[in-house]
């Protein structure tokens, strides 16, 4: 299983790419920004769209992860938000990938083990749990971080039902 | 020019197609709803995207316009707002679509001759400029009006400027 992770963003959209390796280790293989040019709306949604799509020929993910948004600040950065993850979603559909949303707390829970964590915490934890040289963006470590819960969740439910969610994500799901 | 207008929502999106004649006037050529149905968000996204794809194949639009949305009633109806009108315009830009936004004042202009206007009276407006037999529903008549006020903005702006905005219209536009 190969899952890629999005945070979309209507000015930076964050992704990852992580292989579920048959012994259940996690392989960083892919991560970065989607960075979006100022200007028309069209354009904009493009870059995204376009971003996505080149992401999945490229990397060849089976599987689409997405951060499931409660809350936004106001009505204008939900719209805005709500537009930038309806263009990554539809790159992600058009290519024929299962998506799937994760709530915050089951994102941070699959990384530091528990429902609250700070930015810099989920960055320190993916490098660790990826074994990565430097720490990635913050926008790619929460887009990392999701593709991480989904492989977690699928393959690891038994194990972090009894509380063992970072240890086994540590192990390498099973 | 043959002009899809678009009025997206996370449950009904509207469509309307509207064909500007050799000699200005205005043809209506279909117009009609996407239901989406209740689900995973994936689902409601794909069904509003294949949706206006299939619009796109059928009647040949040259040209997408939506209604540009400044206030939304609050942050979660912005957001499924937000992802309806980015799976809506992926669609059009995936088809080479020039996506065009107009405010509601700038419709309502076009339709009632005024910035002030509610959802009967574009109704009815819709319904005398584009000659049809009954009324289209609200959400079919906003997407029309859309695509009236993109065939007017275009061609009959000097016209529009002069204060003429109804009258030219009715006539069509040049």
């Amino acid at each position: 299983m190969r899952v890629l992770g999005i945070d979309p963003g209507s000015r930076v959209t964050g992704f990852g790419v992580v292989q579920v390796l048959r012994n259940g280790r996690l392989q960083y293989v892919t991560s970065g920004c989607i960075r979006t040019p100022p200007g028309a709306l069209a354009d904009r949604l493009k870059s995204i769209y376009d971003g996505v799509n080149e992401i999945i020929a490229s990397f060849q993910p089976t599987v689409f992860a997405a951060e499931r948004v409660f809350v936004a600040r106001n009505a204008d950065s939900a719209l805005k938000l709500g537009q930038a993850r309806g263009a990554a979603i539809c790159a992600g559909i058009n290519r024929g990938l299962e998506v799937n949303e994760y709530s915050a707390t089951e994102i941070k829970s699959a990384i530091v083990g528990r429902g609250r964590a700070d930015k810099r915490q989920i960055q320190h934890m993916v490098r660790v749990l990826l074994e990565l040289d430097g720490s990635p963006s913050a926008d790619a470590a929460d887009a990392l971080a999701c593709a991480i819960c989904h492989a977690h969740q699928t393959a690891g439910r038994l194990a972090f039902r009894r509380g063992l969610g970072r240890r086994v994500i540590e192990r390498g799901v099973a």
